[in-house]
């Protein structure tokens, strides 16, 4: 068991005036950060919230946000954090789930949610109005062992769990990033990912452990977050493929400030093509791999073995170890299998799922699902994610839950789900369906259904009808062969969405 | 329960051609360093040593030294690092309290070590010159909580204890010191402190924890040790008050290179005259306070502070926590109290010692013994060690601050303070020191001079000239000595002010 003091208060008493965060030109101190956390804190004990109760954020990148996150640790609640695209069936579901008592969201969100969702509601503006209760227990330290943040993933089930990221999950993550990437006093971190994804949370967090100041954007613009990297002295940024194109049109034949020391890329394999112009353009591009499951970066490439590693994710972090599983045997140099990872990163486990925590973590080796190989120095190449999963525009997209969605159109007898290779997101998803015997549907019509249940970013780009599905002997889809029943060049059968 | 890999291997595999270490000129890489860590691990397991067994080192800093301590390492014993000062009578208690199985010392250690001590003894030659077992285990990954290193402290009273170092103490340790100082790619840190003491010893398991290179001096030596702060590129460096003395001397009016960017300074107060010097000399000080328990550093002050909390050996590093304590209550700020710690660099206990442990640690936190006060800010100030405490008239007297005041006089050398009987006052301060070489020092003019700094009754009744002052091994000084320095019965050799 161990015990360290509260994070944020921590900080602000050791570098009370340095630079928290700065958002819209607006600027606060680690000690201005905690003042308005206890605050918020207050407001949120008035409610009757407190130490190991469960409550859920649907909200964007905002100052608030960040005030928000950081009161409910001084209460010790547990933090849900939602993906903002999720429609209210989904986030109904996670609500559910998580036994939240209370979710807040953005006053400027729609009001249709408030009419949805049964649990009490609060907008930032509401809590904001409401009255500190000044007799609330602030916790003074943490247990590393605590569960602080919990967030979604879908997985093969189709039905999102929700992964239990610890204190010490965070604080290890933040460590081992510092570790590979050095820790400079002048460092600052560009926040332009979502804060709900843990590749935004855990910038947050590293803030607060090192002490580094982080310019948060509401979302990733290519042009106001190329003008912040040219002028704001930032030194770290986290992106993901598609955003890291979008920076490299602005960049043109320019070049970043010297001060610019890494472009942490994450979610997927980066093409040759980029990697060599940012190489020609002098952009120290660090690659690499991570999931929900290990807060944040496990397995990071530094950009003097970029080129040399191509299309590599490079070597766990100080605190990790890895191996690639094979038949239940490890694999040998080269060999693909399954990637397993340990370290105290790594989470402990799905919220109320024994199951699939058992099924995914043995001996604390999580078995990620995703294909692999290490080459003979121990570099890491991601050769799949999990089988099936789709990252399109660094949103993971799970197949079995489009799948499950389709399906529940009453007409519909079989449906399959795959992502198909997209210029500008990475990769979309594509569907596959079977009508019941003497029934229609009108693709319109399905895709209509599904955006009453799907998250936008998870509709199917393009369908198609078709009478079977591939399967393999023991029926189960094989959902790589349905690339095979696209149209061929000169066919046009398929409707787009 | 936290796993992480093997420190040193992990580091050879993530770093492999990054310089680790050198010393007398010869240089070794990580992978290097790792690979003799394994054939001497080998050797060490042909001679029986297995994981859990406890082995004593008795030797002088050298690479031999190192990579003995990482085969230790390598096979899971149990290192205990002996004070290379003691008496083989005090080292003879020493491993049989520790149970030690073998004893690894110097080829040039004196003969008679080996007829007093009657446990099996190797020196490095000949540890060099057995054949390695191939068939032996290396552990893969270390527990956090398991014991890695023992220390004695010298203890002011009663046997000295062994302090029990486990992998997590080093690690949090060395994450505390990155989390404060940074960490930069280009950092040297110059290791001229016993290794035997945990200010060495720290130095080692950050090189590895880090991936930095260390510079390695067998001693210290102002001459030397200046050339290589000149010439080398160190950015760090870990001194006492007396090597600082020593450096500025021979810095006289030049300057460091930019490069060099922390001077670490521990083992007391630093008088504010040399603090002044560091500042015209633009010398990055870093005051520190930290013990054996503490496996190194717990407060560390920045430059930014040193001259602004002038005294004061800063705030507790980020996984720590401090209190004083005064009668069972948490003080104020400026009152003094005990000084009292925790965080997961701090020992869980001394070895074998159950009654000592839960006297010194309650509830996670550690009673130091030693006295001070925080002030409004929450710097902390070292009074004094706790069993030094002069009480003359009702007031607190603390020699520390009394030896600053007297050696702060040009031509003293060393100075110690104590307490005697007395009458009236029920103790009366008494000084003793050391005049320089080639100077005389009126003590009249003493007395005047402390009269300028301190409050009267501060001030020693009596003075005595002396050659040299009682030190342990650790060169720490024994207050409680110095009344045998006393003239007895029809003396008449001291003044009384």
């Amino acid at each position: 068991m161990t015990i360290l003091p509260n994070f944020l208060k921590k900080r602000a008493f050791l570098t009370p005036d340095r630079m928290a965060l700065e958002m819209n030109n607006k600027c606060l101190t680690f000690a201005q950060l905690y003042k308005q956390s206890v605050i918020f804190a207050r407001k949120l004990a008035s409610t009757g919230i407190k130490k190991g109760d469960t409550v859920s954020i649907f909200m964007s990148n905002s100052i608030e946000l960040v005030t928000i996150i950081f009161a409910l640790k001084n209460l010790g609640a547990i933090t849900v954090l939602h993906n903002l695209r999720l429609t209210t069936k989904e986030l109904s579901f996670q609500l559910e789930d998580a036994g939240s008592q209370l979710l807040l969201i953005d006053h400027c969100s729609e009001n249709s949610l408030r009419q949805q969702v049964n649990i009490p509601i609060l907008s930032n503006l509401e809590l904001a109005n409401l009255k500190e209760m000044e007799l609330c227990e602030l916790l003074e330290e943490v247990n590393l062992n605590d569960t602080d943040t919990i967030m979604y993933t879908s997985g093969t089930t189709g039905f999102p769990k929700g992964v239990k990221q610890t204190y010490g999950n965070h604080f290890w993550s933040a460590t081992g990033s510092a570790l590979n990437m050095g820790l400079h006093q002048e460092d600052c971190w560009l926040l332009a990912v979502p804060i709900f994804h843990i590749s935004g949370l855990s910038i947050l967090m590293r803030s607060v452990i090192y002490g580094m100041k982080i310019l948060i954007h509401k979302r990733f613009d290519a042009a106001t977050v190329h003008q912040d990297l040219m002028t704001k002295e930032v030194t770290i940024i986290s992106v993901v493929t598609a955003m890291l194109n979008g920076l490299l049109a602005e960049l043109g034949s320019g070049t970043y400030p010297p001060s610019f020391r890494c472009m942490l890329v994450g979610g997927g394999t980066v093409p040759k093509s980029i990697l060599s112009e940012c190489k020609s353009k002098n952009i120290p591009v660090y690659q690499t791999y991570g999931m929900t499951e290990t807060c944040s970066q496990i397995v990071t490439l530094s950009p003097d073995s970029a080129l040399l590693k191509l299309g590599s994710a490079g070597k766990p972090l100080y605190p990790n170890q890895l191996k690639i599983m094979k038949e239940k045997q490890e694999a040998s140099s080269y060999e693909i299998g399954e990637i397993v990872v340990k370290g105290p990163n790594v989470t402990p486990g799905y919220f109320n799922r024994t199951d699939a925590t058992l099924a995914a973590i043995q001996d604390g080796w999580l078995y990620t699902g995703d294909l692999g190989y290490l080459d003979e120095e121990g570099f890491l190449y991601v050769v799949d994610r999990r089988s099936d999963l789709i990252i399109s525009g660094g949103e993971n997209i799970y197949p079995a839950e489009i799948e499950a969605a389709i399906l529940s159109h009453p007409f519909i007898e079989e449906a399959g789900v795959t992502g198909m290779m997209d210029e500008k997101w990475g990769q979309v998803p594509i569907g596959f369906f079977v009508i019941k015997q003497g029934k229609t549907v009108e693709k319109e019509q399905l895709i209509e259904h599904l955006h009453e249940q799907l998250a936008k970013y998870k509709v199917p780009k393009q369908f198609y009808s078709v009478s079977s599905l591939p399967k393999n002997a023991s029926n189960k889809l094989l959902r790589r062969k349905l690339l095979d029943f696209l149209p061929k060049e000169g066919d046009d059968e398929h409707t787009e969405s």
